[in-house]
């Protein structure tokens, strides 16, 4: 099995360019390190063109086992030199282990309801933000993501960090415009719900059901006026500080968690109803 | 009014020390950056040794007058011509107003809970996980923090940053040791709640009233064993994705925000009780 030691090698010069996340193409692969992310998109069957692992720095068995596995599977896996691979890796401490991996979407006419709550991202500028939300939308069994308007990548690296690999796990669609948008509520019967610093409803005062379609606006400006008009309900959070927001990360956290409590209590209320007498 | 257009000015050289983040020492002073920031330090009466402002970058009148004001009262103001500025700015669009400001430690004895909750931090080694938290014990009118441990710089400029300058509004003290945290909790009456991704109470199950003080370990390891033992209960937040955990910041947002808003109702319920005939 042959090492890479040359930091001029095409293949580390891609990784490298992959990794900086910047301008990343339409048809490029995702950079993503680590051994939970990289585990994370083996495990959801996205498409992997390339591991890149480092002998000497990996140590984990697991990680090793997943690396002899995947190249068993026919996936490319190139080994490099502890400093040829610090010299792409994002990390002060690298773990051993990168991959490049197919970005995937999901088309917005395939993306369900279940009853559950879909994340709506509007313009929102910093991957890691972004990446955060999906971790927290993994975390609540949120039923996916729309993005609309010229929002951060999800599958730049500082993202896939940041979701710990939870990019791979949860569906991830665009819609082209408002419009879109709007008709894709309707046909799946989700009540459209704006959030906004302040003139809504308080979170803890609301009492919809049903399938939701949570809107986050970007972390300088909130929603513009024409989805906050096109909402049917506006959730604000009450704000007791000097601050007038949160992060916008915490601000997700907080309703997405609100809202999977209540969605798991009215489950267990069912449950309670079919088992009575 | 002379403008400073050396990178080689003295001035210059501790800017970018300072900004960089990089071996702060105990009695240097804090780099704060933006409009926000400073006006909160200046707000809320942090001594301020130097505002440091680029004329042909700074459009905002309230900033304007605030440093009119600041230089009145004595505090030293200096201009930078734009590029010098964005030498030692930590923006990719810096709006040119930046300062330089005394880090502020409440002693420990000093930290009231007034019915309250005070977030402890065990080992949090993100200074922007830090700042967020800060940001959000600000929204939510937390008493203030403890911090224990090597845990990260609540000064470090990607702190004051996350936290939009709230760490100046927020009382900030530090615990020698895990027996001074106790120490201070009993003579409080403050209950000590443990923050795990497992084993704990459900956040909604959980009742406990009057002074909190809630404990959040390291982003990677969490609490360490000694302290989830001496914790009168802990908390845990559900999972029901592929993640096991959320972000930090995310998590403290989610357990402040449901506690206060369980104080604010226990809050109305006391003024209804008041009211009724």
């Amino acid at each position: 099995m042959e090492t890479i030691t040359s930091r001029q090698n095409p293949t580390v010069k891609l990784l490298r360019r992959l990794a900086s996340g910047r301008s990343r193409g339409e048809s490029d692969p995702a950079y993503v390190e680590g051994i939970l992310p990289l585990l994370r998109a083996l495990h959801n069957g996205v498409p992997v063109r390339l591991i890149a692992y480092a002998p000497d720095l990996l140590r984990s068995e697991v990680a090793q086992a997943a690396v002899a596995r995947a190249r068993e599977q026919g996936i490319r896996c190139s080994a490099f030199s502890q400093e040829v691979f610090a010299s792409f890796s994002r990390r002060d401490n690298p773990v051993g282990l990168a991959g490049l991996v197919e970005s995937q979407w999901t088309p917005l006419d395939r993306l369900q309801t279940d009853g559950g709550t879909v994340t709506v991202l509007h313009e929102v500028k910093d991957p890691g933000n972004l990446g955060t939300i999906i971790r927290t939308i993994d975390a609540t069994a949120g039923q996916g993501m729309v993005l609309l308007g010229e929002t951060a990548d999800p599958y730049h690296p500082s993202s896939i960090r940041a979701s710990v690999g939870t990019v791979f796990a949860v569906p991830i669609a665009r819609a082209t415009d408002n419009g879109q948008l709007l008709a894709w509520c309707r046909s799946r019967g989700a009540t459209l719900v704006a959030t906004s610093a302040q003139g809504g409803v308080e979170l803890h005062q609301t009492q919809r059901r049903g399938p939701l379609a949570v809107m986050l606006g970007s972390e300088a400006r909130g929603l513009p006026p024409e989805l906050l008009a096109a909402a049917e309900l506006t959730v604000t959070l009450p704000m007791h500080g000097q601050a007038s927001s949160l992060n916008l990360a915490v601000a997700a956290g907080i309703i997405l968690y609100e809202l999977k409590h209540r969605q798991a209590g009215a489950a267990s209320q069912v449950d309670r109803s079919v088992e009575a007498p």
